[in-house]
């Protein structure tokens, strides 16, 4: 084996990998302690790092060393880590080149142009502000998919940016499986006559405290604070400037708590993740993420399979209502159990629950994949997405604000990322049903405040793999079986059965 | 003119700056927010940086664009901005390229490992554990000086990084005047019998109310927090990471309250300095400090002329007071000032106050000159500090860790910087009084709590020109005088003089 061929392959990018987490920095910074007058200089840092990382990823001599480590039979047993490593990077390395400049240039441009197009619309409430860049967005990534290549649909192409391997057949299958079922029990719980009192959700809950209980949850769970840090931002998020450096932040507000700890929770997930992969293998595909979808199971299993499970609150409930002793008098850790997992058909992705969700998300892979087939005209797109949300979730936004206009990822180019969020829970259920298979009686433990276990079988059986396989191989590899909506949906079934009284 | 050098060498200049402010932001946030455990990979990080900024400052480009437009006679006029700029980048490349690649990697191994051997020393209160590596440190530091080249002694070439332009036989005749007047005056002060009552200092302070006033009192003078942050570090500095993003820092202790405020006003000083350079020329000489000594007189004038003066506290002691109200119940404004300007002999350069400081300096001085120029023996060092330590403070350090271990200076090879430190003040009072003649009442701006009259006053005269002068060629210009330790005699004499009841 050319040793030194791969070594320079892997020392390359390890180099690269200290100017990326370097970005990171810089980014996290703009939305923690940046003073507001640095704003202009900071993109300009951004810009250059950015380039510099570029020239790096994209540099001929990570070509040559691919080739002459694929021509070698060097990694001829796919299983060896070199192999995985080499894998990775080919994959890497062809999608930073197989874009031509001009194409990349003019993504970069539409995407900012874009977003400002987008927020103008959604403040004027006009969807015919967006609508001529989406279109040209659209264009763009129908040259973009084709410029990296495809089997079956150009879905696939942008897919694969965020998802690995994954095939648009494949999520339609898997979502179209979990909308037949999940749009009837979404039904099922707002016909349920039992209801939450979701007041207590709204006390007053005074933030310091707020803070000290989230940190401590964050602790309990196994993240690590020498290795990271929770901050407070306008826009939660992971980020990192280092393999021992993971930055989550949430936000506060003294009227609304859930928002903050179920945040924090789901950061921490992410933050959890990237603390589980290898940190001698940081910059190596060996040591990074298998996708947005696998990152996004972590992030939502501790979020919504532990924090908004009974047994999490069995052990929380008691500490919690000492910690907010105003707020949470007389209430029952049963009524707040139930409040907290209140679900109702809503317009809003990001202030859905965790069963109406995914038919928010089912909304928007079905409507971007009409439009890059050229199935559905951007012209069209406000009435379609109306109509499928009348189907789905029975209800019909008063204006595009609030319906086409909601979220930023179109306007910002992002194309296939939405499929992510809810690959994400299907994800989280199958491997949470596995380790509960593996660890026994995960809600025994989690109500004596051990969440020990399942973080250490996560580490085990999916963190410390990095992107060895890919998502589905993962998935297929922990469970045995390809991805499925079943778990899910018996999960979600079961829940709010029990919760709304029709189980 | 030949537009293209001159604009190839600003835009590479620039580009340059990008990454020097982006490792400011990796130094700044490894003392305020960096994770433990992330210490190791960010060191790799700084290094990496550290490379490539070396790298473009070496870029033998720089040196034909210098070359082209040096010939090209297109900075005849010294005036200009653009020779500004060329003399000043002229300079930093000269400086970055003389020495041999092979010394400045001997000087920075010795360096990290002459730090360790002065811990080590200082812990064991040993100076023969340190005797070995400071010889070395002495003789890499005299090929450096030989490398760079200079006029009369070897001492210039290496003041010459922090005071550029500057001699030793200047800075040996102002601090020599300074000493010859100052010893007797220190000693006048020590025999007074009025003694102010310093208990009041080291009374209950609670952190959070520390922390809001030193905040007042820095936005008071200036100090632009849209433009800049106030964090807390174990050793206080003023870093940024671009021109309109400076960051300073200080330390609480809630039973010594002088520490964080007055080292706060010193931070806000440089602060004032850095925040009123041209943005516009961030990573050019016009954009950048003059010297090390220059900057220093910025934080000197608003730490000790302004925040140490009878004036500034006849407008804030009563705010103070108010804060804190425990600490202070039955203390006089007349008999707080005092206290905070308590002076005496002590040991500990970084504890002593506004006149002895100096000659902590003096003796530093003296003694790296002569180490320098092997008129002084380390061996011999121990000796000759405390023989100084004697005859001009009138005491002896009781052993060598509060003696000449007590600074980390010269274990990491920074030969030239002390005297930096008693020109910041010098030149502080030379120009405060120039201020004084061109703005009329200063004592009755500060007592009414305004700072601007001064602050634009520095701006105008100081600030905005950059590096475009030399610290001397400054002084000059603004005070119309070379550089004198009268001014600073005469400020020392008038306050302690009045204080200690001898004027």
């Amino acid at each position: 084996m050319p040793a030194s061929a791969y070594e320079s392959l892997c020392a390359h990018a390890r180099e690269t990998a200290l100017l990326t987490s370097t970005a990171g920095l810089l980014q996290w910074d703009e939305e923690t302690y940046l003073p507001p007058a640095g704003g202009a200089y900071r993109a300009e840092q951004c810009a250059l790092l950015a380039g510099l990382i570029h020239q790096r990823q994209t540099d001929p001599r990570v070509g040559e060393w691919l080739d002459e480590l694929e021509s070698s039979g060097s990694t001829s047993d796919p299983r060896s880590d070199a192999a995985a490593n080499v894998r990775g990077l080919r994959r890497d390395y062809d999608k930073k080149t197989k874009l031509p400049p001009k194409l990349v240039e003019e993504l970069s441009r539409t995407a900012s142009l874009g977003q400002q197009a987008w927020k103008e619309a959604r403040q004027a409430d006009d969807f015919t502000l967006f609508q001529p860049m989406l279109e040209k967005t659209i264009e763009l990534k129908q040259q973009e998919a084709e410029a990296i290549g495809y089997e079956a649909s150009p879905y696939d192409a942008l897919l694969d940016d965020y998802e690995p391997g994954e095939t648009a057949a494949n999520v339609a299958r898997v979502l179209g499986g979990l909308r037949e079922q999940l749009a009837p029990l979404v039904e099922k719980i707002a016909a349920a006559e039992k209801r939450p009192d979701g007041r207590v959700l709204s006390r007053h809950y005074p933030v310091a405290r707020q803070e000290a209980f989230g940190k401590r949850a964050a602790a309990a769970i196994g993240f690590d604070f020498d290795a990271g840090r929770l901050d407070v931002t306008a826009h939660p998020f992971c980020g990192g400037a280092g393999p021992r450096d993971v930055r989550i932040t949430t936000r506060y507000d003294d009227h609304e708590f859930a928002g903050a700890l179920f945040g924090t929770l789901h950061e921490a997930g992410h933050g959890l993740y990237e603390q589980g992969l290898p940190a001698g293998d940081y910059g190596l595909p060996l040591g990074e993420a298998v996708s947005l979808g696998i990152h996004e199971s972590q992030s939502r299993m501790w979020e919504n399979l532990v924090g908004r499970s009974q047994a999490f609150w069995r052990h929380f409930f008691a500490p919690f209502a000492e910690a907010f002793p105003d707020a949470l008098a007389g209430v029952t850790e049963e009524a707040f159990y139930f409040a907290v997992n209140e679900s109702k058909p809503s317009l809003i992705r990001t202030e859905s629950d965790e069963a109406t969700y995914n038919l928010h998300i089912i909304v928007r892979f079905e409507l971007e994949q009409a439009l890059l087939a050229d199935d559905l005209l951007v012209a069209d797109l406000p009435e379609a997405w109306n109509a499928k949300y009348r189907e789905y979730l029975g209800i019909v936004p008063p204006n595009a604000a609030d319906g086409v206009l909601q979220d930023v990822h179109w306007s910002a180019g992002l194309f296939g990322y939405f499929p992510t969020y809810t690959l994400g829970n299907l994800y989280a259920s199958q491997f949470f049903d596995q380790a509960g298979s593996d660890l026994g009686d995960l809600e025994g433990q989690f109500s004596r405040g051990d969440f020990q276990p399942l973080r250490d079988w996560l580490r085990t059986n999916i963190h410390r793999d990095g992107r060895r396989y890919s998502a589905g191989q993962l998935v297929e590899r922990v469970t045995g079986k390809p991805l499925s909506h079943e778990p899910l949906m018996a999960h979600l079934s079961t829940k709010y059965g029990r919760l709304y009284g029709f189980d």
